[in-house]
């Protein structure tokens, strides 16, 4: 899960993990990367723990499992190949990041016992993989995840914690939320502010939070080894109370508003006709530019019911303008479309009603389509948490629909791929996140990986029902959506 | 749940939570701090926030729910009188912690939702407790858990959660096992390696990790406000290793030995016979105590393979000296009834096969018999995760034995209660210790609070299964298991 582009069973006997077998890996810190972390699933499984031979086969391998880079070995950049024979397993790949798939792909191959950290054996059980070969590409280049750390803020160990999950369904987008009217999430030393002020609330009146710089690369880098790009956000011009509750001179009347605690959308904005608020936006695009290794700014634009559309037009030209001269590709909500976007801008599809035609037209195009993958969005009349407005989502919807057809006259290739965001109005804790994300996050997945062909739900939810050992082991509060015939846990 | 000594339906209308609804009670912090836990519940639940009124009562009270301290109220200290009438709640009790208690059944009143923080209605439904009058007490005064943060690390927010969930289940002690083989958990300024060195290790060679003084002082303050008592441990002679590891000068032999990362027990024990090991027990006695409102020090004394019988005997007494001379009552693993104790002393019974005899003469008995209480034993052959050298224990198992039946020709009143200690073995995360803690804790529970002649497996496990909706609330990652009829979650 996601379900492979290409999988056949092998004749022969499978692979045994024994004292014996060694990992042999390409030199260089991404692969010993991967390498790290697939020695950890295998002795968690088996309570061996294999030699990591770095870039040479061992003379005489009585069990190998090889990670290989080779620039032709997939055509995709994020594709692998997985052979397993009886005495050897090979992932081929043409970049360190095909390997983590293929590593990811193992991993769901072994015991769910292998995501137990702290697991102790009495008596080791002997772990096998099944001959096959496998070879598989993602459908998509963005496949993500939003988490809104502005409505709730979201420790770094719980944003890791996201991190860990989406990563092992080969999700490789985390877009951050980090700015909103209830809150501001970024230090940011040129406007101290922003965080000392903006940063202490959140909705309901909780304390609030936000990460130093030093805590966001820290964020970014665990990010990276788990293959994951980190697409920061600063909303604006609207959804900016906590700015301009921290600066009264951003405020056209040169008064701060209060901090907002409430759920209310669209009521702020930042003043379009202001010197000091293109002063402020470069600072903090500059800022977070430079902390940022990903090529990609998100700079929000949604719900902006304040400004005129000519205004709202000028004011995303020019700040795609700063986040351009910062080095990096502008995102926007779908609202962007409305304005003269550059070549390599993005527009993320949220609206269900919105034009159509202005998406057609986008440079490059995210979908993110509300009543489809907001995972925010209540399972169904009974659920507690979440809000309902563009939709109830069972799994089923979350699942049976193909991006491709969502944008009629969409550009061929305009369409990067799926992002499913979380908002957190509702969520206080990760446990409340997971319990809304799982198991819509893993319908998602597949969507953005597996070709479309291949997809169908009644395969989909047997696979997905033998999740849940798996869940259970990594601790997740996922909910036990009907319908689907959950494996026992142990 | 646990269920309460005394219930009886009333005839009338159910108490309806309005606009109207004021919260009164008396002056005074521990009782505004169980009013604010309990107005944050009916927020939660109805969207309502009652106003809280201190020490009189409205004076045209449309809608009351009364928290009244009155020394006659109960016989018992932590007992409650609750009655539910159509526009009036009293909770009578003797004390806050009688009120804490009333609250927490108040809060099982409430839906489920309750427990979600960051809950949002868009049409808040209206909020009813049923007619009814209680009578409860608790059949024992120690009613403990025990989380083992030695052998793996747990920060103070996992602490935290668990004080969480055991307040729930009206739990009121919390012992600490602070120090081990595999790591040192308490900052004690006058030996600094302590944790310097011997914090830094841990089960399976992670980091390790200790609390600060002000970490544990936070813990011990969050603790008080759900009127759980913290018992810290620091275990002695054996069990030492982290100690011996931190300071040469602790060895017989002069030398230092490795951190020690294994699971293996038995193998270290602190030099009796040097004056330096009486020197660096007074001091952190004596610190320990001087950060320790609660009148208990645990000394620990288990599993010490390395001395004679009677050098054994020799250090408890000492040591017991020094724990009274720093005004606390020591408590120590069941070896220490071997020793002459004081009067005050207590002695936690944990091994099934330990003499009845001797645990028969002891001053003060906790009972912690490790085939029915040990929460870190597995369910059953096929549980993943903890041990099994005690038994496999079924939530039956934990649930059908009388603790004034365990040690036979026990001096009346002796039997303190029943604490369940959970080992880290094989236990990294606060959701692996979850997932065996849950179901059984809430046993154990109802065993320390519920008179015997009222508890029925037939009847508890009904309620049992009932509590499945309130647990997801909490994102418990609890172990659904096989023949309880668990709730649907929504």
């Amino acid at each position: 899960m996601p379900l492979p582009q290409r999988i056949e069973a092998a004749a022969g006997a499978p692979f045994t993990v024994t004292p014996q077998t060694v990992i042999v890996v390409p030199a260089g810190a991404p692969p010993m990367t991967v390498a790290t972390q697939l020695l950890a699933f295998i002795r968690r499984a088996s309570g061996l723990s294999p030699e990591i031979v770095v870039a040479r086969e061992p003379a005489q391998p009585a069990s190998v499992i090889a990670l290989t880079l080779d620039p032709a070995a997939t055509s995709s950049d994020e594709g692998y190949d997985l052979t397993i024979e009886a005495a050897r397993v090979t992932v081929r790949a043409s970049t360190p990041a095909g390997l983590f798939y293929g590593v990811q792909t193992i991993r769901q191959l072994l015991p769910a016992a292998a995501e137990y950290e702290a697991l102790l054996y009495r008596k080791p059980p002997t772990v096998t993989l099944p001959a096959l070969r496998i070879a598989d590409a993602p459908r998509f280049e963005w496949r993500g995840a939003m988490l809104d750390v502005a409505r709730h803020f979201f420790s770094v160990d719980e944003v890791k914690r996201y991190i860990d999950l989406i990563a092992l369904y080969k999700i490789n987008r985390l877009h951050l939320h980090l700015a909103d009217d209830q809150g501001w999430r970024l230090e940011i030393p040129s406007w101290p502010d922003l965080t000392r002020k903006g940063g202490a609330s959140e909705v309901g009146g909780g304390p609030g939070g936000f990460y130093t710089r030093d805590q966001y690369k820290d964020i970014v880098g665990y990010a990276e080894a788990h293959f994951v790009t980190i697409v920061p956000e600063i909303d604006m011009p609207g959804h900016t109370n906590a700015a301009l509750a921290s600066y009264a001179d951003l405020n056209c009347k040169g008064t701060a508003p209060a901090p907002y605690t409430g759920t209310d959308v669209g009521f702020s904005a930042l003043c379009v006709d202001l010197d000091v608020t293109y002063k402020f936006i470069d600072d903090v695009v500059r800022e977070l530019a430079a902390l940022t290794p990903g090529p990609y700014l998100h700079a929000g634009g949604d719900e902006v019911k304040t400004l005129t559309p000519e205004q709202y037009r000028t004011f995303v030209e020019r700040v795609q303008k700063i986040v351009e001269s910062h080095g990096k590709r502008m995102v926007g909500w779908d609202e962007v479309s409305a304005a003269a976007l550059l070549p390599t801008s993005i527009v993320q599809h949220w609206r269900p009603d919105a034009s159509k035609q202005l998406l057609a037209g986008s440079p490059h195009l995210i979908l993110s389509p509300a009543d489809r993958v907001y995972l925010d969005m209540k399972y169904d009349d009974s659920t507690l948490l979440g809000l309902n407005w563009a939709a109830n989502i069972p799994v089923q919807r979350s699942y049976d629909w193909d991006p491709d057809a969502l944008v009629p006259g969409a550009r061929p290739g305009s369409v990067l791929g799926v992002e499913a965001p979380i908002w957190s109005e509702t969520l206080s804790t990760m446990r409340d996140v997971e319990y809304l994300a799982f198991p819509r996050l893993a319908a998602v997945a597949e969507l953005a990986w597996t070709p479309q062909g291949q997809r169908r739900w009644d395969t989909f939810k047997v696979r997905l029902g033998a999740q849940a050992p798996r869940w259970t082991a990594l601790g997740i509060n996922f909910f036990r959506a009907p319908g689907i015939d959950w494996a026992p846990t142990r």
